[in-house]
């Protein structure tokens, strides 16, 4: 059987195999805005319990072409508004769905690029990576079960859709997820602005794993250790380390040029 | 007279000559964080009008060698917390100071690259461009007067310290901001992600203007009329458009290595 993930820019046809790993505590997934929910309603593999939508949204679906799985509620945008904070951008759209199941590092396909994310907390940041992984053909993104935010809310959001396209396997120990990626072959580069060695100079291959630590913190010292080599971004101004979805996306940037 | 942007990476030693612009209506800037305030208390540019520090955040600039040219009050850390939102992260430090004046664009250095921000209004994002800036050594940051944040608060902190470092040139009019560029020698770039040219196959030049719309609307009509080209980052990839932060530091990157 063909591995999905090879194919990162389809639809993800990953199954549940019976092995997923669930998130605990929630077990729901607030989707709202335009991108994140139609991307959504376009991913056989949701399942949605309940879908609000306005007038204007439901025009708007069905201009594009994309017909809703579960009949939606049509509410007034205030009703929306009520669900969520005040800043947040719906568009007329809000979705409860269960969250998507997540692979283990034993189910990823052995080519291309994973991002394997060290205790990055912020949800923005999250949801910007997992966004630019989508435009880079990310094959997954790899991060831990404590100390992440979840695949909801404003990481959705930021997302803009991602979430749809780039599996998430969520593992309980960060050093042992790595080292089961390196028993299968691939290069684990560890980003540290203080490491001696450009990523662009170094010599990169598929498969390879990217791995990113939260702001300010680093890497942890077991993470740094369990990479095979430790690499910076070349930058020549006053500032040496970027906001770490800046930093993502420099890296990807690299390594997709360097293994392709 | 030497112009000191063109020593970027030093401090900023440019002083008000009389026409500087002032943004309406706040004139105060909020900078907390220990990366944010200890630019700040070194950037001999700075007018405090007030410092609060903890005894750790005290200790810890003594140990930098960092002496505040104004008398701290000392506090605990429940001070500081009263005057923010509860999830800003302050380490201990908080200040208040004049905004820093702005240049005009007749003021900017001839050479290198500036970047041109056409109304992007969330604080994250444009702080995270200019800290981005700091990194790649950009002249200076162009923003509009309305639809933009102003330099304090979340900006202040996204920017970890490079509101010091990168001058940000505040015009009324972008497509005048842009003529005048123009005007002065820069190759004006709009990226746009329906371009048909890929940023890294244009033949760039110093000195340069990279500009970046807003996420959703992306650049206005007329500034992308006013570009003298458009372009647009090659994502191999499902998704076709980035976090406006991650599209900056990937243009950043490419334009850098080009024009060097």
């Amino acid at each position: 059987m063909p591995k999905p993930w090879s194919r990162p820019s389809s639809r993800p046809a990953w199954r549940p195999k019976g092995h997923e790993r669930r998130r605990e505590p929630s077990d729901t997934a607030i989707l709202y805005g335009w991108h994140t929910v139609a991307a959504a309603l376009q991913n056989p593999a949701r399942r949605f319990r309940k879908l609000l939508l306005t007038e204007n949204a439901l025009r708007r679906l069905t201009e594009e072409g994309i017909t809703p799985p579960i009949a939606p509620e049509m509410v007034r945008p205030d009703a929306i508004d009520r669900e969520l904070t005040p800043d947040a951008v719906h568009n007329g759209l809000l979705a409860e769905a269960d969250p998507l199941p997540s692979p283990g590092i034993e189910d990823l396909p052995d080519s291309g690029i994973v991002l394997v994310l060290d205790q990055i907390t912020d949800p923005h940041n999250v949801g910007a990576i997992l966004r630019t992984a989508a435009a880079f053909a990310v094959t997954a993104v790899v991060t831990t079960a404590r100390h992440s935010p979840e695949a909801t809310g404003v990481l959705a959001k930021s997302a803009s859709g991602a979430l749809e396209l780039v599996p998430i396997a969520i593992v309980q120990n960060l050093a042992r997820g790595l080292a089961a990626l390196k028993e299968r072959g691939f290069l684990t580069i560890g980003l540290d602005s203080g490491a001696t060695e450009d990523l662009a100079a170094l010599e990169l291959r598929s498969p390879l794993a990217l791995v990113l630590g939260a702001e300010g913190k680093g890497l942890r010292q077991l993470t740094a250790q369990t990479c095979d080599r430790l690499a910076r971004l070349d930058l020549p101004g006053a500032i040496k380390s970027l906001n770490v979805s800046n930093a993502a996306a420099l890296s990807l940037y690299i390594a997709a040029r360097a293994i392709s």
